[in-house]
């Protein structure tokens, strides 16, 4: 049994903030400051341009690729790290388009995060081929997938409501019909069990910033099943996916199988931060941590709906149809949100109108969900949010 | 006049090193860890997610950018960073193939990074509008610019010989035949004056780990002439790029100028770095940086040429057809590298006979290229290098 207690001292909180925004930027995990100052001194400072191989900087990506690996159910040497998350999309995409080279569409949800969706819109037009992005509501996409369907480009957990789609279910569906899933595990990776490989996903892609705590703008994660890495030209063919990018090539031949997904040189201080972090999962069993989130995220529903019934539910109520966090939907929901935060209890804003909550059993356990209760009681019985301060709609949240 | 005893103070080298490959990685700014330091704790562990605005995260790119413009000659707010160089040069190149859109050439020499040439070969498959690349010998390059030229795509230095290319004067060229340039200045930014608006370039890009000093995948920079930065449809259209990022619209609308070149979130933890190793240049006059440099040059051309008669210098003899490196050929160059190394004079090897040298009088003087050149002189009058330890080619130097 994973012991919560244990994963929850590993991370540095400030005194009197109860995070539930851990879906949107994790915690500061302790490990991180020694681990980056070690690699800037100890690393950089003394290795200097030696560091690329004696601090194993150039292998690095690939290694903490397999860290993350173990966690979304990917074998060993599928996974690298690096870019960011659109870059990854647009990398994965542009792979699977490639696949099946007679079809136009791409099948997505309006549930889908905006990037992943801006990535297509901008790699449709380069392309330049005619691919159309079709966008269906979410509980419509098992029925949209018909024989026109390239590649099915969802993001697994809604990052409004967080409603979980059935990966295993959807991709055997676009198997069936002649496309290619690549499945977007922004809000999946480290929030639930991920098996990408029983799923038989073609390509998956994610952040290391939310779940799993990383930092602000942590490097991203791409999985490619090993069944297409071989078979993939990158579209992003850069020098450090090259199959030997010390020898200067005038010609781009691709990395073996993954490898080829990495582009330029790899973020080494993020990844030091990445590689800290990871190390809270060790002795971490994912079926645990689903438990935990689940028992969590009950608990809150169920305060909500007795104390503050003016917040209707925006995540499903099945707790297995749902990711690892808890919307709730109110017209003023913005004003909310910040009442909340200036009195500790942190959420986050999603127009038009979602409060989100993150449940992150690593460092939040039932008492501070119960906290959060009784202060989201005591802010919508005195309507303590209808503060003009709380009205301006500030373009970052 | 720039006090370069002042800046050789900031930085932190370790005793007995004669660092001569910061053409490659520069070295640990002092300023950074404590920078980096304050950014994990006092902005990632105490506002958590409200860094993105209470610390400035959000706009963070671009406020480095204008640092950079500075020394680049580009107007404020016309440079952001974020991503890498390789994925930078796609960008621009997309961008940059868009504003011609009736011809197919993209011109470059063979001269360039490898991976420049990698990230066009991939965007002209990509696009699959039958675009070639055509790579020239670099004193050819002038020549070749004709009225098939869509898109001269050149590195300012040669990253092997340290040839510096007329930017003013091929970008006149570029676009007396219609053609629109982008300059890659991975090392030319920090290294020489610049003048990118004066030159008239349409696109530039290039990174900040090397005479920038960021760390090891510090951030790229990419500079859009303010002529075109409204009119670009970025092929990379990720969410942080869009007018309005935080509306989750489903649709793309570019943000305004350069700030649509920006793509996912970015790397707050290297942009940290990245901005602390910009200090050093306060105060730092390019014009004072250039003499400086070439003084240092010719130091180490003149010595060599006396004392190790073997090596044969692969620069252009006249400073004003420089960057800010030093290279020689030897049929053994990798064994003398490793030789040098083993004795404190770090450069590096480059494929096939080059061994090379940064130039970097932030921290580098005369004193250091007397010493390097006096064990220079010594491996090679006693054959130090002819050693079977030598012998071993690394992937990675």
């Amino acid at each position: 049994m994973t012991d919560f207690d244990a994963t929850r001292a590993l991370f540095d909180l400030p005194d009197g903030t109860i995070y539930l925004d851990g879906n949107s930027l994790g915690p500061l995990p302790r490990a991180v400051p020694g681990r980056v100052a070690a690699m800037l001194r100890d690393e950089w400072g003394a290795m200097l341009i030696g560091g690329w191989t004696h601090a194993g900087w150039m292998t690095q990506p690939s290694r903490v690729g397999d860290r993350i690996g173990r966690l979304i159910g990917a074998p060993a040497e599928t996974v690298t790290t690096g870019d960011t998350l659109s870059i990854k999309v647009y990398q994965a995409l542009a792979a699977a388009l490639d696949l099946v080279p007679d079809r136009r569409v791409i099948l997505s949800d309006t549930g889908n995060f905006p990037t992943d969706l801006y990535m297509a819109e901008g790699l449709a037009r380069t392309m330049g081929r005619g691919h159309v992005l079709r966008c269906v509501a979410p509980e419509d996409v098992a029925d949209a997938i018909d024989d026109t369907v390239a590649v099915l480009l969802l993001t697994e957990v809604d990052y409004r409501t967080g409603r979980l789609h059935d990966m295993a279910d959807l991709t055997a569906r676009a198997h069936a019909a002649g496309a290619v899933a690549v499945w977007d595990l922004a809000h999946s990776a480290g929030a639930l069990p991920v098996d990408v490989a029983g799923a038989r996903a073609d390509f998956a892609v994610g952040c290391t910033y939310k779940f799993l705590n990383a930092g602000p703008g942590g490097p991203a994660f791409v999985h490619v099943a090993p069944r297409h890495a071989d078979a993939v030209a990158p579209a992003l063919a850069g020098w450090l996916g090259h199959a030997a990018p010390f020898d200067f090539d005038p010609g781009y031949r691709p990395g073996r199988g993954v490898e080829r997904m990495r582009v330029g040189t790899p973020p080494v201080i993020q990844l030091a931060a990445l590689d800290a972090a990871l190390d809270v999962w060790d002795g971490v069993d994912m079926r645990d941590l689903r438990a935990a989130s689940q028992a969590l995220s009950q608990r809150l529903i169920a305060g909500v709906a007795s104390r503050c019934p003016a917040l209707a539910l925006a995540s499903p109520a099945d707790p297995d149809a749902r990711g690892s966090q808890v919307s709730f939907r109110h017209p003023d929901g913005y004003a909310i949100v910040q009442a909340l935060i200036a009195r500790g209890v942190v959420g986050d804003f999603r127009a038009p109108d979602i409060l989100r909550f993150g449940i992150t059993p690593l460092y939040i356990g039932a008492d501070d969900i119960d906290r959060a209760i009784a202060i989201m009681a005591e802010v919508m019985d005195t309507a303590a949010w209808d503060d003009p301060a709380n009205r301006r709609r500030s373009t970052v949240t």
